[in-house]
């Protein structure tokens, strides 16, 4: 494997097609594209939203088993599962994530897929892209001048200042801005106060968004956020402080769906990518539903593991904007199943079929979560590595078989779309028609649906909190938030909320230290564990290595 | 004139032509230009660099006389003159520079043009455009947070946290963010320090990414860029952090200058937009010089009036890039000329020709400056306002008789090209090839370079400043710096650094408050008075009356 090419030679050596020609094979007359050069176009928004769903339209969410060090392949298996579908003859597109450039300059490099199975062109997509990201940082720290503008003008709305829940966003790894005094220098220079950046992913401002249906709803919703409060803890929006038509201004272009293409030239919205811990982890509702108006075949991946991504995807994105996947992927894999069955990560590429036996219960809980509280139909794929023996692709067949779960080992990885054809013809037959089956009914109380999702999905025995915390789940509820629906922030690497906890723990307690309402986004946080919204960069940042030549070829983001 | 259409109406009530035609009438094959839409592209910066100036290729200088609440209008004029210029049947360019977002959503509203003489699409060029602010500011953001993340992870390089000089930018009013206090929060949350955001045209990444001529370059000014001191005050670079490649990087798109349209369908560089207090405030070289390969003529702009602007695209830009204009049209009206003479501005409506004759001294000292100390042949546009009598005008014409410049009254605002057709051709008349001459020489030392522009420029007796400064000016000069050229930050009101005395005064004394090194920019900047780099909201932000309609319509930037 020395010699295997990296992604940035693999999409080099595959010319893409004009995305005119990508969009076509979607029905999109040329007139409803904005071109940002050749190979990446917006779709007008006004365009899509005026078209119905198709009759035949599935929809495919691809997750995963809870995420380790090994890597499980949630967005190569897509961009595979689609390619697979093309080939077989069925029109299908991909729905993605945008990368944020946090971690492209810190740890991760970029995010666009890898192998054969990626999305081009990637550099664009990993840098700046559309500007999305920039416009809603932008309509975000436009919000957040406004609100310290009006504390120094006199404060007619009478905000506390201690009481300010907005902060600034930027796009960057920076953990020195994480905590920060502004409006100092004396009275010319605002009101002194604490505050924060968060990173844009991070912000309600991404959540809403990925959920606005339209430019209304996301103009109301951006007039929703509950910015501040005041001495008598009311809530401030930004409505209030008349700044959301401004905003929503500022994202009036970035809202219409991005569309790129695969390696094998089959179509890909990648639009929006908040976060899945403290929002809800999915691409754009306005890309998802583009897909299910010009396709037959959409498919979609939800952040992290099925408890986190999953859950979010089906209780808060398809609750709110009337969807549900006909079929679930969960995407596992021979390592990270040893992972979870206790192998240390220098150790996962020896056989172990023992551990890997074990590590299954970490799968079984995401395959019985998504059947029996989300009802749907799952199709088991494995994301084969090269360390992988026949041995242990049996033992997880055969527990796919116990389960009475289709399995397919792809393959996408080295061979693009022909490889992930065997669980493209899964995905065929297992997919079928059905009402959304939610973890918990929003009329429940707030900490009713906090104690569904722990209980149901995660698999704990209750949920714990401070009685500070309740009092403000009872003062959302005095205020009318109560119907929300909950997003629970806590690790992604367990079930639980302790990060070491592999496999699938039971009867744990989870833990509740804060709640933040997101009125725009409409839902209410449950912070569970350390919470990162501002990364910082490791000691040697990946920045280090990138470069570009004096041809504007850009080097080591790959 | 109640029912004078607004800058929007006008706008729309002009079809825009495909760029790809505004792009072939300066040649410019397809396959060179990056579209965003189809009225805004990108122009290959590779391309434009292998291409000579034509040989005819003439270079236009649009100054004016020092700014007042009456405003001047050099936007208007030299998207009228290059109207004009083309009615006429010559080839004509304008090169302008990118309006900030900070203003549009505070004070100014939009920024291109007004009235007949626009740019377009003009929501498009104040809303984000084609990112390049965005990138400007990603790549200033990701060294700061470099370079706080080297002081966190051990500071390898010895940095001085007190004596760090860069700042992050946004692009946005926000005076809270001017003076603040980051890394607290304990020691996983970076190290605490002083610091502040600076608005994105403000920073010297701007200034670069404005002066560079390649891509090679461009990453050379970055590397030099000293961001911060040791204990013994010697310099740390962004080449020392390694962050160079990799902002280098984001700029690989941005630094392609920017095509679109005048309201008649005439080709506009629009590209990079550096403060004219701070920086240098003209456009980038590369749009300039794309102007002076693909056009007869090339229309550009320096900010504020010729004591700054001019002055600094002349011994800056032009000394930098190897340019020299042909000519330099002084923009003037009645009603600056009224107030300079001292007339309050809301009696500037009454005819005063009294006052008229003294604030002529105003005018008579930039014209003096331009042919004088930089051997320049000026022509005089008097930017027509309905309330300009025929004695007002007829006393600056008599005058610009004494002082043997042309002079043409243009009603470009209401009247398009053909309103600034006699002003094009006093410009063709008056251009005259020469070499360039500055107002210093770069092997002088930097106290005589502050001296000569403040004796030859700005009609002081002298220069003054403390002790420390000189001390900094003379540690400069041991680090090499002292070659630079200087860039003087004062009051755009007046002549001198008080911003009440208007006309021409002289004799008065030029304090320097601080110097700073731009060693990536190449130059030392002198601040000389108050100097603003993060603007604040007013009371009433602009932004409250921006809105966007369903069908994505903004209202209320113009």
């Amino acid at each position: 494997m020395t010699s295997w090419p990296s992604d940035v030679d693999i999409a080099a050596s595959r010319p893409m097609r004009p995305i005119d020609q990508i969009g076509e094979r979607l029905g999109i007359p040329p007139a409803h594209l904005f071109r940002y050069g050749d190979h990446v176009a917006k779709v007008d928004h006004r365009w899509l939203e005026g078209l119905p769903r198709r009759a035949d339209a599935k929809l495919v969410l691809v997750t995963a088993t809870s995420p380790t060090p090994a890597g499980e392949g949630k967005t190569t298996t897509t961009v595979g599962l689609t390619d697979a579908l093309n080939l077989l003859g069925h029109k299908a597109v991909a729905a993605l994530r945008e990368p944020s450039m946090g971690p492209v300059f810190g740890m991760k490099g970029g995010a666009a897929g890898g192998g054969y199975a990626q999305l081009n062109p990637m550099t664009d997509i990993n840098l700046h892209f559309t500007g999305d990201f920039a416009a809603i940082a932008a309509a975000n720290n436009l919000l957040a001048a406004m609100l310290d503008n009006h504390l120094h003008q006199g404060n007619a709305l009478g905000i506390d200042p201690r009481r300010i829940m907005l902060k600034r966003v930027l796009d960057v790894n920076d953990r020195a801005l994480r905590d920060i005094v502004i409006g100092l220098g004396g009275p010319t220079h605002g009101v002194p106060r604490e505050t924060g950046f968060d990173i844009v992913v991070a912000s309600e401002v991404m959540a809403i968004f990925c959920l606005a249906t339209s430019l209304a709803d996301l103009k109301e919703r951006l007039g929703r956020i509950v910015v501040a409060r005041r001495q008598d803890k009311s809530p401030v929006t930004a409505a209030d402080l008349k700044a959301h038509g401004a905003m929503a201004a500022l994202l009036a272009q970035a809202i219409s769906p991005n569309l790129v293409q695969t390696l094998e030239g089959n179509p890909a919205f990648v639009h929006g990518g908040p976060f899945a811990n403290i929002a809800h982890g999915c691409n754009s509702v306005a890309a998802t539903t583009a897909g299910l108006a010009l396709a037959d075949w959409t498919v979609t991946e939800a952040g992290f593991g099925a408890d986190l991504g999953a859950e979010k995807f089906l209780d808060l994105k398809c609750r709110m904007a009337g969807l549900r996947p006909d079929v679930a992927v969960v995407v596992a894999t021979v390592r990270s199943m040893k992972y979870h069955g206790g192998v240390a990560v220098a150790d996962l590429e020896r056989e172990d079929t023992a551990a890997l036996q074990r590590g299954l219960a970490n799968l079984d809980r995401h395959v019985g979560n998504l059947r029996e509280v989300f009802g749907l139909p799952v199709v088991i794929g494995v994301n084969r590595f090269p360390s992988d023996t026949e041995a242990e692709l049996d033992v997880l067949r055969r527990r796919a078989g116990e389960l009475g779960v289709a399995l397919q080992v792809a393959t996408h990885f080295t061979d693009g779309g022909k490889g992930a054809a065997d669980l493209a013809g899964a995905v065929v037959t297992a997919a079928a028609p059905g009402t959304l089956r939610t973890a918990y009914d929003t009329d429940a109380s707030l900490l009713e649906k906090v104690t569904a999702v722990a209980t149901r999905i995660y698999g704990a025995a209750g949920v714990e909190m401070s009685s500070a915390v309740q009092r403000q789940l009872e003062q959302f509820e005095e205020e009318g938030y109560g119907a929300l629906p909950v997003c629970i922030a806590k690790t992604q690497t367990s079930f639980s909320a302790d990060p070491s906890l592999r496999g699938a723990p039971s009867g744990h307690t989870l833990t509740v230290r804060e709640v933040r309402l997101n009125a725009g986004a409409g839902f209410v946080v449950f912070v569970c564990g350390d919470l990162m919204t501002m990364p910082g960069l490791p000691k040697k940042p990946g920045a280090e290595r990138i470069d570009v030549d004096e041809d504007g070829a850009i080097h080591g983001l790959f």
